[in-house]
């Protein structure tokens, strides 16, 4: 165990001593670590429709002195909403994190308890570690610059081929260790918002995962995941790499669209979840040996409710945030469509699981609820409420569908549902702009001009670029995490003992009981 | 089962289909959808004592043309302050909705712990939905605009009726589905906030009615409270209906002053609550057969008293953001009175049980602390902080002698207390603005001039108006509850079968337990 | 009972007299209750680089008046802005209470868990009104004005001696029951923001005194801390008082730099808690007879590490609140680093533990995480995120290592660690500014001109500071403390009944059974 851990810390040591190389080719924008010249008159411009334009603040100043002096506070205002906004909306999503645990651990197992919340608290830890030494600067480093925040322009480097006379943009390489140019009060922020988003989709195996993995190996997932599997994808979409440019190379919409991570986050969550459930195998007991499935229903189900609670308060912050302006007021939009269609998810499940299977089984219900908030989260900003609400009611029979197809069909074991709720949501989320955006909103998103449309309203593109991009995080995920995986286990089995699984996890793997004075039914141990 | 459902999916459709023809008769404004026309210039216009007035932009941007296109900036921020306030506020507001689920389920019996999980998660699914039909039309169509966002004149329809040379407010009729018209940034925002004002009054009564309540008919009633009984009463206060209007009319102060809904939101809870209670009858072995009271202790007070924390940190949200406005800067006073006055009635209810009952019941105390909270909501605005103590200590003194009379002396039961902390504290609270509020805040509130001031600082009328909006409270939300419930038993019975009742109703109502493997003791099943 | 809480009363109502005598010696600036004309022209001044000056808006705004007015705006903006952000930071602190709830009851046993959760409630409301009647005042009543909020000027009477031609500030003599000038929306924000933290400290030693401490005595003890011993303190460092004077008077750097309070807020509890726990004793069969400690675990680790995930986010109030200051864009940067400590010190731990005891036990992980965040508390806004890792990794070693000292040769029982957490990180916490500052930012802080800079970034004089304040704050806070408890000990007795204790507190404290349905095993009773 202390040589595995040994190698890990060793590699780090090497990767946060080679990457700075890397880095050393950048640039030398100005950074702004105190955010003091962060917010200018220069961020008035193009603030509304009636705004001063630059030339504007060039020659009125001239007889306008004291207007010309003011338009640097205003737009150093407008600044400080917008990070105002990013921060408490980042806040929000990091507080998901508690909601996760709370779900994941009371859908499963009192004996693994203590275990399924040490993996959510350390991937939190570990995640944000690996994310800060290298997966930031893959995802984020040739973003460019971040118009709402007035700066990142540090962020300069992007790494790409050149295919056909178009430059497709693969990983960033600006930004290790938040360390050079990108000790900067905007980059900072940025990374925090951009590391909870990070610290969701690595949470997301921990549920599918949970009652028979290895600590020592989830350690090493944690990185892997954090420094470079979900950054690529993330880069390809948000950091200006070559899914975000199909509209502007190849005429499909406006390129891949996901608004605040249907496919970025939650799907990439699911299909490393699925590659990781296939690999890993279903609990001990959980299949028959005629293959039908026993039920091995969580043990705190007022946790695991309280969990999703939460994940759907932070959620505004998720979709709402995801502006990264608090100055663009179609958060209300976004926010009221984001609640609607997890009211709509939880209904529709409720509905399906009382006609088809005689009660409305809460635990499906809360699962519904959230599938519907990750089918909103790439649409959000994109649809009319009508929408919001249809998205969500789909989401939510979908939910049930696939939980049942994954568990019966796949025969992969999935204790709290997260492939069907993340994977296959997340996907169908994505698919959803291509469809339901209805054109009022989104106009030159990745360089492309006028709104985004889905082919409900007039655009097939869109459409196409949706699918590509669905295809894309599955196979790219799914291969990697695969292989992953698979190659881990040969180092760092992936499996518990058998005995241990069968005891439960917790003294075994992270030396705690997680109830040692409540008695605890034989019969589930 | 199933046909219920269907009934009830049947009337929905109906009501889907038939509402919008009057929607038709909407004028048409133009909405905003985006928000990017929202704040401009006009917005400036009494922002600040000093601020330009609406002549100033007119006659002096010929001289000034830069500052005049700056003031566009300007205002624009103010209104995305006021943007960024209100959708962080409800964000908390939505929040309490968790509180209440785990408040609801720690104070009740583990048996049926997923049931009340369960209607508490449903009742934001289900209310939401309600509300989105024509809750929120009925009560905020009418309502004309809202200043401190910079728009909303979208919602200009209120059905009113004639009399004695007056308009009399009852319901607005713009605002179904969110769409048409309303399809706009600033509704979508309202709708935000005023949705989770109304999830709370509906979550309320699930408490006082946990543990014999059936699923089903829970469901019809979640439809019910959201789509038409909440809605008018807050159209009257908050809407520009009737009651707001009898300072206008009647010089009665500034007609009834309800700041965040202690009528609006908890006493309207409270006494659906009650009706509820008695038509649904005590759970089976509350009372002896000589009428007095077992105790039925609540089965997880960790959980409960978590439940309150969540609880009051929402209320900062639910209180301070009713200024609908973050440049409203009285914000401060409000959010401190909040806390002081849950303070109080934490504090006075533990000295209160110390003092009467030898010990500090630490659950009566976390009810006191909820208590404070409920009374301060309708005068937080407008009393200074030694009021809000005041206020919050006889709130917490009150919850006490509230529950033992609602118990011992009315003889209904209510596993929560639910009736004395909203519906009783709910009453004083609107009382308290009519006594204690002291002239420092509310000018031209309701179309009044002047500020708004209690007994105590010299305005007898208000008093008067808020006495009439308790009494209609009360007689509205009373009868049409009570004769709701009493309808409502007939098609769908509100009561569980007694044995279910006795061997618990997850399994039988949700389809779930909620502690599989925790043993419980047999005594209290 | 009843005669101790007499006495306690009479003596608060003696205070409520005799302090507005004091209050009366105020001047008597111009409070301004609503906040309306908080927030002018005048708070564009040094707002950003390019702002105007002073002058500018006298002379410039003759030939430009619209801008002139419109700059009233912009100041009433800025002020709204920071406004929102101290205000929605504070409600994150306020939701730590509920943190601190969760994560001591779960560390500690089941038969005390209502007792540790009412500890926690009470400490809040009790706390509260302390701070409302005195403690606010000792602590602010001098610090003059808050820049950031526009205003505060009403607390303006500090208490001082003077020594060697300098004044040595000592407490503050406004603000008495928030009453009189103190009825301001400036004030009663920088209340709101102040009392949440107060709240953290008196909240710490709950968790060391945890299942032996009698409500009795814990009720006095929250009215003495929150009145007196953290007021003094946070005078001297963050009102005014002479420790924040050592860089003006003596070339100390920039006196004591304690930004978010490693030491006022965590040092503090901490140091109080070592006081408490040592006078109180171990618990009942913590030590065997040769001195050994016994391992009595906690009862719900599910439940406090979900308290401790609700510290984490509750942290980033805490920390990047501390600014008061929205347009202060530095926020971005101490968020970031906050939470890059927090993993930081859960990951160093995780690896102290896995090496030197063989498994990665989760509940030192959890504590590693929170001793992360102290340390980086007072550091956050100083240092680049480097060194906001290393601090924290160095935290969460110091954390195990403290713990095992404090127990094994120390022999305090410490149920959750807290001296080891708040206690000795805290004071790390405040050296390590003194180490890792590095010159970027807090230019002019408490009077001295320059950034603030560590010994490794050039100023040794910093850390001499940081020292000095280290150990008063021991000093001061164990010497008080531990004879408060001494004399308290003898009037009303700390030590419950040792049969009490063995039963458990809940129903001789606090008049409730946290889990009557559960069965839970006799051998941890």
């Amino acid at each position: 165990m202390r040589k595995t851990l040994s190698c890990l810390l060793l590699a780090l040591v090497i990767t946060i001593i080679a990457l700075p190389a890397v880095a050393g080719a950048e640039e030398a924008p100005v950074p702004d670590p105190t955010g003091a010249s962060i917010g200018t008159a220069a961020d008035v411009v193009g603030a509304t429709a009636g705004a001063p334009t630059k030339e504007d603040l060039a020659t009125l100043s001239q007889n306008e002195p004291l207007a010309a002096k003011l338009a640097d506070v205003v737009g150093h205002n407008r600044i400080s909403i917008n990070f105002v906004w990013t921060l408490v909306c980042g806040f929000l999503v990091m507080f998901m994190q508690a909601g996760f645990a709370l779900a994941e651990t009371g859908f499963t197992r009192a004996k693994n308890a203590g275990h399924t919340m040490a993996m959510n608290m350390m991937v939190y830890g570990i995640g944000m570690l690996g994310y800060w030494i290298c997966g930031f600067a893959l995802q984020m480093g040739g973003v460019g610059g971040v118009a709402s925040l007035g700066g990142g322009q540090v962020l300069a480097n992007e790494f790409s081929i050149h295919l056909g006379g178009h430059e497709f943009g693969l990983f960033g390489t600006t930004g290790f260790f938040l360390s050079g140019v990108s000790y900067d009060a905007v980059v900072f922020t940025l990374f925090l918002f951009q590391m909870v988003f990070m610290d969701t989709t690595a949470t997301i195996p921990t549920g599918t995962m949970a009652e028979r993995w290895t600590f020592k190996s989830f350690v090493v997932y944690g990185f892997f995941i954090s420094m470079f599997v979900y950054p690529l994808y993330a880069n390809w979409v948000w950091g200006g790499g070559w899914l975000s440019c199909l509209g502007k190379y190849f005429a499909l919409g406006h390129g891949v669209v996901d608004f605040a991570g249907s496919s970025v986050v939650h799907m990439t969550g699911g299909v490393a979840a699925l590659a990781g459930g296939i690999i890993l195998g279903p609990r001990l007991g959980k299949y028959r040996e005629d293959g039908t499935p026993n039920a091995l229903p969580g043990h705190h189900i007022p946790m695991a409710i309280a969990g999703c609670f939460i994940l759907a308060f932070g959620w505004f912050g998720f979709n709402a945030g995801s502006t990264l302006s608090g100055t663009d007021l179609r958060i209300g939009v976004i926010a009221t469509n984001t609640m609607l269609a997890s009211a709509a998810g939880a209904f529709s499940s409720m509905v399906y699981m009382w006609t088809f299977y005689g009660k409305p089984d809460i635990s499906m219900v809360a699962n519904g609820l959230l599938a519907g908030l990750v089918a909103i989260t790439a649409p959000c900003a994109f649809v009319n409420s009508v929408s919001a609400v249809i998205i969500g009611a789909i989401a939510g029979v979908l939910l049930c569908i696939s939980v049942f197809f994954v568990e019966r069909v796949l025969k992969i074991d999935d204790p709290v549902g997260a492939i069907s709720v993340h994977g296959v949501n997340g996907a169908f989320g994505l698919l959803s702009v291509g469809l339901f955006a209805d054109g009022s909103y989104g106009d030159a998103l990745n360089g492309v001009d006028g709104t985004v449309r889905g082919l409900f309203y007039g655009d097939g593109g869109q459409l196409v670029a949706q699918i590509v991009g669905i295809c894309t995080n599955f196979v790219f995920v799914f291969v990697v995490m695969y292989v992953f995986f698979k190659v881990l286990d040969r180092i760092v089995p992936l499996r518990v003992d058998p005995e241990h699984e069968l005891e439960g996890l917790d003294q075994h793997e992270v030396a705690v009981t997680a109830y040692p004075e409540f008695v605890l039914q034989k019969t589930h141990r």
